[in-house]
């Protein structure tokens, strides 16, 4: 154990996902050494995402302002919306540069071992979108995982009443990857999903 | 790329030790979804630790008043020095309960490649208490890796003149290890520190 500062913080740190005592030892002691303004950065930039950041009123991303920089963008096309778990998953279609549509993030997925239902997701947020705005076509991008799948296929059930087009993303085999290596649930979707080259 | 803020939370969490972009993203995630309190305390625990903890004038090991715990503690054996790279390495060897006497921190370990030589370390610091203080060992306990050895060495030759007895500690086979797991440094060194069983 270390003198009570030096303790405090390491607990603190080991409370972060993904930080085991080892880990948050590391790093108790590199902001011990480190240089006095990088730390005050480091807080300062904690408290200003605290205070400062919250999550859009439509969509759910995270936002600096009542609605987040996609909402606001009017070249966005309204009248698709993209569905992910995370804000996380937003910036990772982003970087694709395919989808030039609105999102919708649920913040997570069904998981009723951890007592994540429906209704714990923004999925109330969706429908009322859904009345208001301009909707052609919802796209489903949950993670290709237990979770992921089950709360598309909630989904999938529930907009269907209402008649809007839904797609999910295609699964398949990851571009550069090894077909010998794939596991065989993504090779039977890849046979599944099996376009016609001719 | 994210709104302002929650980006520069990621950019300041990456550059911590062993941080990548993909943790830090998880991480300033974490904080941005976290309880306001908890975070609260996080920030205090690091500006507390950069305001109040400092280093032992004695000994060099991290201290929230002038010396350490252990340096103030008169149960402490004073005439023996145990020798460590960093804070951490008194508090694995604390953890054993097999040494009461004094430490050292070097603050690191002679390393040419990455600028540290022994001007870098806190060697002249130890001669000094070699002058002052009533010391009848003195323990070398730095890593037994390549800049560990290398500062032992400097160590010995150097504390050879004083006339101190210089130990180091035994290097071998780790407990509960494999022998035929074991790498052949660490088996040839087993064999070099065999002890007589008869």
């Amino acid at each position: 154990m270390y003198e009570g500062a030096v303790q405090e913080l390491i607990d603190e740190l080991g409370r972060l996902p993904g930080v085991g005592p080892k880990s948050a030892q590391r790093l108790a002691f590199h902001i011990l050494e480190a240089d006095g303004d990088d730390m005050k950065r480091l807080v300062n930039a904690i408290t200003t995402v605290k205070e400062r950041v919250k999550f859009c009123a439509i969509c759910g991303n995270v936002a600096e302002q009542e609605t987040c920089g996609i909402c606001r963008d009017t070249r966005r096309d309204p009248s698709m919306i993209c569905v992910v778990e995370e804000s996380k998953d937003v910036i990772a279609v982003e970087r694709t540069r395919s989808f030039r549509g609105r999102y919708h993030v649920l913040g997570g997925a069904i998981n009723p071992i951890a007592g994540v239902g429906p209704d714990q997701l923004r999925i109330r947020e969706l429908l009322n979108r859904l009345t208001d705005e301009q909707i052609k076509e919802i796209i489903i991008a949950t993670d290709p995982n237990l979770e992921g799948e089950a709360t598309a296929t909630y989904l999938v059930r529930m907009l269907k009443t209402i008649g809007i087009p839904v797609t999910r993303l295609a699964s398949g085999l990851p571009v550069g990857g090894d077909l010998e290596y794939a596991d065989e649930v993504t090779l039977g979707r890849a046979f599944e999903g099996r376009r016609s080259m001719s």
